[in-house]
This record gives structure tokens, C-alpha cells and sequence, in this order.
């Protein structure tokens, strides 16, 4: 399947997908063998707060690459998870005018899941999309618990994308966005408030603490649905990984995503052992705390307390 | 402070939340010590997709409590958060009248934080607030990547709000929401399409599975910002939580819910002892990951195969 995949058998990726998300025993064998496969194809993360037109961003940056011959792959918010945030249908249905197009390949996500579900599902399905030889790779993130591993670990550049009418936009940034900005998109930039926003954002990477060296954070401004203000846009994109080619701050960051990548499939495969062998290794403190003799805090003090227990559990 | 907190002091309980929010080592000592002093208040979830009107609805909620007498706790969505996914600052500013108000306690939470970070600090500022004395509970939940534990797991009685306006409504149950809702409720309902979203409700729910003395979901019509349907609203709410007194389904639900619980304080606190003495003792494949000389899924699967390894990591 790994072969019939990256000789571009377009069914055996799909199909590999699929697997990520329904994760089978073979899970580790398999993705350690695509990760041998994996080119290592720059990653664009695409973030910001609904309505702010990421869907018909994304479809431009999709049709736009495609022009220039490119392939690519999208790991892209699901339109009807319950909570992927105001999507219009409508957007999603222009994007999905790809679906047709045999260079582009679009898996949405949905909501459901256990938990990290998400973020390990997008990590692979990027590697698989890497590993299957697409030329350009997005990865769409919104959603509250979403953090760091999903926003920032995933994407090499991270472009946010705000909106003239985001009231709250001041806020939103101080929250935490304004981090983890490689590029920031003013979309919808033919609307009222435009340039007071962007001169906001501005004043506001100003004030950020930046080494001479630093990556200079641009403010694109764009109209996604006319095409206007992409050229600009993806200059800056082809600018920013320039500079993440050189940049040790890059390499660090690298380094970091491998090991967070490392820690979470550990944590994934003990979180398995103790959901089936905790009940029956621990049987008595599991029992005790499902009817309220013991509080969750004891029990876990106990069990954790109890190195032969632990071992029963984590190890064997 | 505990004794404090429980003897009605507001400042020992905002206190004890940001601890909760900055988790320092003696947590579980200290958490141990609330669980003892929880009284199991019902849990009220209020979910649905943004624009809904959620908070609208809390804040009615609110004041029909405390015209009751009864003190309220909330713990919702932080509207600075990047992702809280539209909600219009009016709406929680009218919230915030309540902020005066020494019968209500109100606590947001942002979109940052470590993985299951949410679910786990929510999870615990119910159960300070529960342990602090107030007679209501009330905990907003949205977001991708939420999951089980926090809309299903948290809530003793989950309402799942909608409006006229959601045009992919029926894809949004069908993409899960339909089996977590215990309530439904139409908000906005003087607004066009709304009896025939109701319809499609009912209709939905018919379709489910449904034994002979299984909760019957009510589908309630409310328009919150005038206060229409409140009284309504909260009579099914009541009659929710009489169902759950006798339920053995329910017993179920909350014996899992602090099973649940138990297994996620193991693996927190696993995972700090993967990130922390990982990287020392096992600093060769960590290394080998960092720089790609071993992909991560051949990293973990030489740490899970290495029983003394894991065991320096894990135990001891």
C-alpha cells in the first residue's frame, strides 16, 4: 500500500488516510515506514477566527499553485463538525472545485475524537500527503484546544487571518495570536476598517521584542474572492521559507516538533495500556473511585504512588 | 485556603482557580482535599455552534437562578480567546452584569494552554466551585478538539443550542451532536425557519434508538434576549435531572466520568515525567529524533520496546 502510494496511486493515499483515523495495532509500523518517505515539503498553516474568509484564502493559494503547476494537498477544518466556526457552505463548496482535479488532494477533519486526536490525525495525513509526493502543503487550524502542537508545531509558516469587522481584534491578538504569526492577512481588505486594523496589528509586532536577524512579520492585505492582494501573499510565503532555510530559530523549532511529535506517541500508546489494563490491574482503586470512595486525586496518587502497580500497568 | 474557600470566601476560590490554571506539584494534594468537599452538583453543559446565542441564553439562565435565590457558577468560553469562535462581545458584556452580583461566579477560559489543558481545568474549577457552595453549575463548552470528556463527560445534563439560521444544521447533527444533547434548544426562535428546524430536530431524533424508559429529549423554543421560553427551558432542565436521580444509564455515565478522570490525572502527570526525564534518559534516540536520523514513530517504538528504559522514564 506504502509503494502503490508514493508511485502516486491516488486510492492507496486515501486509503492510508483513512487508516490514520480508524488507527489500527500496525499503526507505529506503517507510519515509520511513510515517514521514511517523507520529503520534507514545507508545511503553510493557515489559522484565525471564523468568518475571516480562510476557506476562500485557501482555495485562491490552491488555484494559484495549481496555475503554476504545482500539486497540493490540503488537510482542511471539516464543514460539518459542529463547531468548525461559522464556515459558509458556500466557501466550501467553491474549494471543493478541486475535488475533481487530479493535482489536488483535500481530507477534511471533523471534530470528533479522541483527545490530541486532531492534531496527531493533521501531523499524519501531512506526512502521508508529504510522503505521497504533493509539491505544496496547507493545513487549515481553528478551534478552542487546538494549541500549540496544532497552531504552531505543524506549520513552518503560519499565516493569520483577520477580518475589518473583527471588533475584538486587539484582543484576539493579545490572546495569543500574535506569536505565532510568520504573516499576517488583513482579508476582506475592500471593507471599512481595513487600514485602521492593519495599522493595529502593526503597532502591535512593533512592540514585540525582535532580534536584528529576526524574520521582519509582514501585514498582506487581500480580497480572497477577487483574487486580489495572492501574488503579494505568496511572495511572502516563498520569502518567509527563504528564511527559515538559514534561520537556527527555525532548526530549533524543527528539532522541537520531532521530539513533541516522539512524546505524544508515547503518551497515545501508555494512554492505551492504562485504559485497558488499568481496570484490570488496578481493579480495586479504578472501582473505588467509579463510586465515589475515592476522588480521582487519591486514586491517581495511589496508583502512581505504587511502583509494581505502575509497572503492571505502563510495562510488560 | 481550602477551609477558607469553603467557608464562602470569594477570594480564596478565585484563588484556587488560577492554581488550578498554573498547576503547581501539590495540586493533587490539594485537588484530593476539594473532591472531599464536592456536594455533586448537576452540571449544566450549554453547547452549540457560534453565533447561537449561547451566551445570551446563560445569562438568562443566570438571572432566572437568581431570582430563585440561588447562587451560580460558570465556567465559560474566554471571548478573548482567538477561537471562541464568534462570539460578539455585546453578548458577554451583558453577561458581565452579573460580575457584581456576590451570587455569581463567573470564570472564562482561554485557548491556550497543554493538551486535554481544558478539559482538565474545567473539569476542576466545577469542582472548586461545586466544593465553594453554589447551588447552580453551569459550564460553557465550543471548540474543535472538544471532545467526550468535556461535552459529554462534564455535564450531568447537556443542552445543545441552535438557531433558524444554521443552514447545515442537519450535517451538524449529524456529525454528532444529535447523541450528546439531553436538551434541545431553538434559540432566536421568532426568526424565520425555526418551527422548521424544530421539525427537523424531532424528526432526527425519532430516528434515534431510543428504549422505552430512555429520556424522551424535549426540543425547546426559546428567544433568550427577551427572556421567551426561559421558564420553559428550565423546567425540562429540572425534570432532566429528576430523570438522572433514578437512572441506572446515568450511574453509568458518572461512574465512567470519574474513571475518565482518574485516567487522565495519570497520564498528565506521565507526561510531564516523559518531557522531563526523557530527553535525559533516553537523550539518544530523543537526539537521534530531533535531527531526523530516527523518525519519531521509530523513536517511540525503540523507547515502548526498552522495558528499562521506559521504566527509568515512567516509574522510580
Amino acid at each position: 500500500m506504502i509503494e502503490r502510494m508514493t508511485a502516486g496511486d491516488r486510492r492507496a493515499l486515501a486509503k492510508l488516510i483513512t487508516m490514520v483515523e480508524s488507527r489500527p495495532k500496525e499503526i507505529y509500523a506503517i507510519m515509520s515506514r511513510v515517514a521514511e518517505r517523507s520529503r520534507s515539503v514545507p508545511r503553510l498553516g493557515v489559522t484565525g477566527p471564523p468568518g475571516a474568509g480562510k476557506s476562500t484564502l485557501i482555495d485562491e493559494l490552491i488555484t494559484a499553485w495549481r496555475k503554476k503547476g504545482q500539486t497540493v494537498g490540503a488537510v482542511v477544518v471539516d464543514p460539518s463538525s459542529p463547531f468548525s466556526g461559522g464556515a459558509v457552505l458556500g466557501d466550501r463548496i467553491r474549494m471543493q472545485r478541486h475535488a475533481m482535479d487530479p493535482g489536488v488532494f483535500i481530507r477534511s477533519l471533523g471534530s470528533r475524537g479522541s483527545h490530541g486526536g486532531i492534531s496527531r490525525a493533521t501531523m499524519e495525513i501531512a506526512l502521508l500527503m508529504d510522503a505521497f509526493g504533493l509539491d505544496q502543503l496547507l493545513v487549515e487550524t481553528v478551534g478552542v484546544g487546538q494549541t500549540e502542537l496544532d497552531i504552531i508545531g505543524i506549520a513552518d509558516t503560519t499565516v493569520v487571518v483577520l477580518v475589518p469587522e473583527a471588533g475584538d481584534t486587539i484582543q484576539t491578538l493579545k490572546a495569543g495570536l500574535m506569536e505565532i504569526g510568520d504573516i499576517f492577512v488583513i482579508n476582506k481588505a475592500d471593507r471599512d476598517g481595513a487600514d485602521r486594523i492593519a495599522a493595529e496589528v502593526r503597532a502591535m509586532l512593533e512592540l514585540q521584542k525582535c532580534e536584528e536577524d529576526d524574520w521582519k512579520v509582514p501585514v498582506v492585505m487581500t480580497v480572497a474572492k477577487e483574487g486580489r492582494g495572492i501574488a503579494e501573499f505568496m511572495e511572502h510565503i516563498e520569502a518567509h521559507r527563504c528564511f527559515c532555510r538559514d534561520s537556527t530559530r527555525h532548526a530549533q523549532f524543527k528539532r522541537g516538533y520531532f521530539q513533541r511529535w516522539l512524546v505524544e506517541l508515547i503518551l497515545a500508546e501508555l494512554a492505551d495500556r492504562i485504559k485497558t489494563r488499568g481496570p484490570q490491574e488496578a481493579a480495586q482503586i479504578f472501582e473505588k473511585v467509579a463510586v465515589s470512595q475515592l476522588n480521582p486525586y487519591e486514586g491517581a496518587a495511589k496508583i502512581l504512588a505504587d511502583k509494581q502497580l505502575l509497572e503492571s500497568i505502563l510495562i510488560k
